[in-house]
């Protein structure tokens, strides 16, 4: 029987496929590879500019690396796409795109190749902070028990906003959609020729609240006339549960993936959640802790319960049975990234250079030995604005406690250990909402990458972090959906059991640092409430005057 | 007759000679020299490793440099020693240092050689924050009048707190000084034989108030018993007005400088107050700012008020007539060049490298063009904490509105920005305690090589600046005074109307530009009153913490 899988994990700027053995367990084969276009976040290929805050992308990103990646894996492990039993996939969420009456992408219609809303709109295009503003006001006036399953607060990041903004800026685009897509469904889509709307992005972003469903065409056209009808039009009201087969290749599919024809996919996923199933998560109680350019903090409770300073809630949107809630902070990687290209003196990146090593990891080495505290220095982590509990992208970031005497590295770690507050107030926000939490795992890059980082999060959480082996969770987790929707196994859960990566490493809390720690999270609490709840709403001022 | 004078400014880090005809006041030659010694900020000769905060020095560096300048300065202008009317000085303060019963100072003697409080401190040594805070809790307890002279704060970097610290932790030192010296006193002293303590120091830094005079012994005793009798004893009870002469040279000074016995030498003023008379100013309304690592703010006004938020006030500590009033900020150039060596990435400095200019030129350039608010960013210039309203150097400095895309030149601008604020809200402390402003008038060296800064100034404070040409307006002040010390001049008036330096340029404000500041100006005192009054005490708990 065939009995390898083959999962991939679309990304920001590249898609990295993932081969398992699903009778071992050994990831036989993996291959990374950067989106031929990329991201366009200044200029159009014309070269027309974007507005500041963009993110656009070309969809044919996503279709071109498919047969490339799956060949590079086949040929490693030295197999043939006979031997390929399933494909599953993840995807960033919401990156939403416009489709025409023929299903195909609008910017591939030569009339609006010119136009930033008819290309794919990625999940961190954030030009649509006011329409979320709007969206979030009615439904507070309005009462909408929905807004409760988002935080109380409706981000500039999601479809809803996103849509509004098509409509109110490029109405000609809108008149021309016939369907709003997110990519993972764009692709299941194109593979499959089969429509589906995965639960990990509808329930997430898409404003389907868990048990309330979309909201109401009231107060879809007191938002704006346009929009009553757009659930069930423009916008599917179709939601599917994660597990299951979204459809079998069909001969486009076969074509794109060099897969044969009839080749089951599963359900897509989002990108950070196909983690949670490869780090052996089932059910309550554990978090997952996804440390990559952003953050990300999913955990499952088999009740529905509005969480303040979550981003969603999904229902069987990663596991049959729960409810699973995600959280996070917008950029962690993102800001350490910034800060070695943007504010690094050319003795440090030297330095790393002439040691062979990357600057985070010499920065890291220069800092890991100073006590708590003694770089008086603290942070606010929202260089990418606020996604947690504030959920606010207005919101910027903060260093303060500088002295002529600060030194690079300890600039370095207090922006490590502000991201660590910030998940230490989301963590905060599940316990508060009476979902406990009873073990906490991490995946992603800088998991893997840089132990001072991992140290300090269980310092500032005050608990013990468990590391799983796989380098690629969430390429794992796509493994894990696709051995289920191919049958190998009676049940998800099942196909967990047998396929999750063993723990690797286990990063426990120091006392005395653990309690130093603490006295820090109470000055940033501060700040946090005092910047991002309105009493000082400096951030929004600054950010207003910047658009100006 | 004799009609050349010559002028010293002893700085932190060198001294600078310049040789001025008073006939037709041209600047004949000037000089600089690096204090052969310099500045012991981490480590002690002996490597003894220093509190952090020292700034520590060898009063030997201030003898040291006297001949060779001169020397240089005469050979330049084709003179010799006969030649020299008179010679006057200005030097940092409180920049103070104790002397044994021989009047030599007491790191000179074996038994203090590797003991830090026999050396010199520097104005900048702040290590003396708790002794400046029980100083300023007991006076506020007390309601001693003097207080309110001070700003209502008595600054770590002043004598009392300097010597208190003494008392504290070097007990033994304490007890074998016999007096303790300003550095420009002393180096009078130590020429001249004779003993003067110039109002410049007295009433700025020694807690002399202007019409009330030394504190009390009951005061002082209640600060610390040994304490009673400190003025007439350890530190002098004698003031001494500027604008005459402070003695002539002995043959010890004849030795030191290579000039003839008999060379009358000027009462020495503050570094930053000599400029005053160079650049014209001689009584009210004239508001000079200059501009160099730290920032001064001195006006002359006919009577003596209580100004929230200055460092002191001098009765004749400049010109006769008047009280000087002075403020500032602790660090203007200081954060610059911090940001420069700290946070500037190689594609920067490489930049500059190949276009031969320094790096703060092409941060210029890069930011000038940017609207105002354009960067979205606010800072708080408090790198070296706050020496002017709040007068706390426990308070440090702030980054606020930070994203993904903010760009090094941006950062640069906005803490250009932040000192201009600093400097605005000084001025505002002027103007409340009625004290008037007519014309600002700028000295400095950044004054004379940021035009961008300038403008920014001129636009935050929404008034013209005017720059004189001297851009060694101190050494220039230094002639004027050794000029009315030689009796050139019938009063210090006559000498300042012959000799000030003549204006050069003047900045106006933009009105769209300084309308824009006006806006940030408030968001600045919003966060300057809530981190700077208490409200949110975040950075004197950094502080604290970081101290630990």
């Amino acid at each position: 029987m065939k009995h390898h899988v083959i999962g991939i994990d679309f990304g920001t700027l590249s898609a990295r496929a993932l081969l398992l053995d699903t009778v071992t367990g050994e990831e036989k084969a993996s291959a990374v590879m950067d989106y031929p276009r990329g991201v366009m976040e200044r200029t159009m290929p014309d070269g027309r500019a974007l507005e500041r805050g963009s993110a656009l992308q070309d969809p044919a990103d996503f279709s071109d690396v498919l047969a490339p990646l799956i060949g590079r894996v086949l040929a490693d492990a030295s197999l043939t796409a006979g031997d390929v039993a399933g494909l599953g996939i993840d995807f960033t969420t919401c990156t939403m795109l416009p489709l025409d009456r023929n299903l195909r992408p609008l910017c591939h219609d030569p009339r609006f190749a010119s136009e930033p809303h008819a290309y794919v709109r990625l999940w961190k295009h954030r030009t649509a902070q006011p329409q979320a503003d709007a969206i979030t006001a009615l439904a507070r006036e309005r009462g909408e028990g929905w807004l409760s399953y988002y935080g109380g607060r409706i981000s500039a990041e999601w479809m809803l906003p996103k849509i509004l903004q098509t409509l109110d800026q490029a109405p000609e685009v809108f008149a021309a959609t016939y369907r709003f897509f997110e990519g993972g469904d764009y692709l299941s889509l194109l593979l499959t020729g089969k429509e589906s709307h995965s639960r990990s992005f509808t329930d997430l972003k898409a404003n389907h609240a868990p048990d309330i469903g979309f909201p109401s065409p009231d107060f879809l056209s007191a938002l704006h006339p346009a929009l009553a009808d757009l659930y069930g039009t423009r916008l599917s009201d179709r939601v599917d549960a994660v597990g299951r087969c979204a459809g079998r290749l069909n001969e486009q599919g076969a074509a794109l993936t060099s897969l044969p024809v009839g080749t089951p996919l599963a359900m897509p996923v989002l990108d950070a959640g196909a983690a949670m199933p490869a780090c052996g998560i089932t059910g309550e109680g554990d978090l997952l802790m996804i440390l990559g350019t952003s953050g990300v903090l999913q955990i499952n409770h088999r009740r529905c319960l509005p969480v303040s300073g979550i981003c969603g809630c999904m229902k069987e949107g990663l596991l049959p049975d729960y409810y699973t809630y995600e959280a996070g902070l917008s950029a962690i990687g993102d800001v350490f990234d910034w800060f070695v290209s943007s504010c690094l003196p050319a003795a440090y990146t030297d330095e790393a250079a002439r040691r062979g090593i990357s600057p985070h990891a010499y920065l890291t080495e220069l800092s890991q030995d100073e006590p708590v505290g003694a770089s008086g220095l603290l942070c606010l982590d929202w260089l990418c604005g606020n996604r947690s509990v504030l959920n606010d992208a207005d919101l910027s970031g903060m260093i303060l406690g500088l002295t002529l005497k600060t030194r690079p590295e300890q600039i370095y770690r207090a922006l490590i250990e502000a991201t660590a507050f910030g998940m230490k107030r989301a963590c905060a926000a599940y316990e508060e909402a009476g979902i406990p939490i009873r073990r906490i795992l991490a995946a992603g890059g800088i998991a893997h990458k840089n132990g001072m980082l991992m140290q300090i999060y269980a310092d500032v959480l005050g608990r013990e972090i468990l590391l799983p082996e796989s380098r690629q969770a969430s390429a794992r987790g796509c493994c894990i959906y696709a051995a289920r929707a191919a049958g190998l196994y009676p049940t998800l859960r099942a196909a967990i059991s047998a396929l999750a990566s063993p723990i690797r490493a286990v990063y426990r809390p120091i006392p005395d640092r653990a309690e130093a720690y603490g006295r820090l999270y109470r000055e940033y609490l501060r700040l946090h409430d005092y910047f991002g709840r309105g009493e000082n709403p400096i951030m929004k001022t600054l950010s207003a005057l910047r658009k100006q």
